[in-house]
């Protein structure tokens, strides 16, 4: 009799936007005439760009014709992709990053929850807290991460490094040595950052211990400060011990589209095997490449007209950003992310229960955030907001929590 | 410091079709005079369909305006899709298998390879032998497979199904009993199926023993026997014990467009817990759902035109197959397939080994083939060509095959 992997029954039953979506549906049900404002999931909310558009477009025609119809993709990805990514994402920030290092994918969640296979079974992970789930789920999926404690909502084999406002939302490094340690800046939740020096201090202490971070930089596009890395790269050493994660969703809109893409460095070995012929491995056996038209419209991103389209849709939600940080600080609530990041990460009013001010917003001004207990035990007493919504009813957001009331 | 997943070291390195672009791309380089047909690869030719084309800009236009944009995808995939698949691939012949059933995705590579994170660590697989080699690796990889032998071309972990003219490509149940089976008809590189009363025997064999069957049927369309089956679930029983994957790929000409799905009957249990719902969780957790533009074309396909034009194209592809059966028939081959496949399957010449007759019909004919022994050990003295080229490139190869020279 054939067995499962018993590993998946492990992991907590309710997922978080699921509980989410049913809560918000029951209270629409009972309440058909409120108007509700969804800032809850981190989706984007503007259509593609024009220059985008006109690539599928043109791409969808080659499809159309016998000669420049196109099959399966090179496993790695279309060079003319690689090549743009390269030239546009890392060697103009002075990265030492070569095409053949890139693999496109069909995004950053497929990469961050298949990356694990190519580590040791009893790899040990490190990771901030609070976090995208992804990451730990996708561990506790291939048996890596101990057993789960439902009252500390923790595994005991998971490295947890808290984000909170008493540390500046900076993680220490851990006590114990982790194999794998995931960072996400602009981080989700919390739209907080590292500057380049304090990124620095992970990749030193990461050759240090051998360990490999998997870096998740797919709100790289909205970070404004000066002093924030856009890529892990720009850090001394780190093409021998990173990973790095890039998307096309929230910088291009591609979260319904489909295009994002993991570097590799190839000096990124274990005992003289090269992460990279194993990552092109998988690449190889268990996907087949991301399609021919949205590689395609992936390119027209990095046009000059993509560019700038692109950016105005970027400054677009920063704007929403900027209005809900205002509104909340000016409502006297401590906020933190907003500047760099579409997310707004804000303290409950005196010790609130994370789940509690979420039925107040909801119930009381009819809109939706997450709970920052979602995200891990340190995201309790916080709340999430997000940028992606439309201008109109963030302002109109902003004034019902002025307000006190819907 | 960080180890790594050493299964990957254990796969032998060189994979089949990087050795014969490899070996084509020297003899070209030698001889470029030579015109040189390609039957190798199962890449199709023809563009998209008219339907499907259509379907594509309209996908696109609607991605361009923000009342019609399209972020996150549902996790199983759209409803217009996963409606179209049940009514045409299932009820229409008289599967009860319903729309939750479906689970859209980027094709039936990833599918075939990331199934077996949902089983048991120690899961002990059967498979065909020849055998497209997703299968095996996707097991190897993670440890599954035990000590590969060089000499044999064998795992030790695998239970091997020997399909040669003997059997008449009948695998025969095995000995040993195996936790999951992988059966693909019409089958890849064979080009030859199952009877329904035959495919009912491993179906009720894996009731008997509780073991899964992993069905591959992406190449359903091009059958054109009657008593053939398009789909597992025409067997009594399937439900309970297989789990049915399938492909845009050959139907519609989707190589480079990607977009397949897998059937998870609700029926299909382990000790009361359904593999449904492991898989939802992993298709929620490391994946982000297929484009909404393939999505929508992929429903195409089923329009009263998507299936006409389609269905032209893959008329057009099993004329190259006859052409291709007929001649070697004609220059005295022992010719398998071809008839509800895609695929000719043919043995070598007087015991010639399959590399031997590659390394012939490339240099003497300047024709490209795929040597059966790429596909397993009992592929030995077998050789596969394929019928997605040209009808006139096909003509011409038969007639170099005829005369026995370029």
């Amino acid at each position: 009799m054939f067995r499962i992997n018993e590993n998946y029954l492990k992991l907590p039953g309710s997922y978080l936007f699921s509980t989410i979506g049913k809560k918000v549906g029951e209270y629409s049900s009972a309440n058909p005439d409120k108007e509700i404002i969804r800032m809850g999931i981190g989706d984007v909310t503007l259509p593609l760009c024009p220059a985008v558009i006109e690539r599928l477009h043109s791409a969808v025609d080659e499809m159309s014709r016998q000669e420049t119809f196109m099959g399966y993709a090179p496993d790695l990805g279309y060079e003319f992709l690689r090549n743009a990514i390269v030239e546009n994402d890392y060697k103009a920030r002075g990265c030492d990053i070569s095409a053949d290092e890139i693999f496109v994918s069909d995004g950053a969640k497929s990469d961050s929850g298949n990356i694990v296979d190519i580590f040791a079974e009893d790899t040990k992970i490190a990771v901030t807290d609070p976090v995208y789930p992804v990451y730990v789920d996708s561990n506790a999926m291939s048996g890596r991460t101990g057993a789960y404690d439902e009252a500390a909502e923790k595994w005991s084999g998971v490295i947890y490094m808290p984000c909170t406002s008493e540390n500046g939302f900076v993680p220490e490094l851990p006590r114990e040595t982790p194999d794998v340690i995931y960072l996400c800046f602009p981080n989700n939740p919390t739209g907080t950052t590292l500057t380049t020096e304090q990124l620095q201090v992970w990749v030193d202490y990461a050759l240090k211990v051998g360990a490999v971070i998997i870096y998740d930089g797919a709100y790289e596009a909205y970070i404004t400060s000066e002093n924030v890395p856009h890529s892990i790269y720009q850090c001394q050493g780190a093409e021998a011990c990173a990973i790095e994660i890039r998307s096309f969703s929230k910088n291009a809109g591609f979260t319904g589209t489909r295009l994002g893409f993991t570097v590799v460095p190839k000096a990124l070995k274990c005992g003289g095997v090269s992460l990279h012929a194993l990552w092109a491995r998988r690449h190889g056996t268990k996907f087949n490449g991301a399609p021919y038209i949205i590689q395609a419209a992936g390119a027209a991103v990095y046009s000059p007209e993509g560019r700038k389209q692109t950016g105005e849709q970027i400054a677009y939600y920063m704007n929403n950003a900027k209005v809900i940080r205002e509104g909340l600080i000016g409502a006297g609530y401590d906020v933190y992310g907003g500047v760099d990041a579409p997310y707004i990460w804000m303290k409950t009013p005196e010790g609130m229960k994370s789940w509690d001010f979420f039925d107040y917003l909801l119930e009381e001004l009819n809109i939706v955030g997450t709970p920052g207990s979602g995200f891990g035990p340190s995201g309790e007493g916080y709340f999430r907001l997000t940028a992606f919504g439309s201008a109109e009813n963030t302002v109109k957001a902003m004034e019902r929590i002025k307000a006190g009331k819907a």
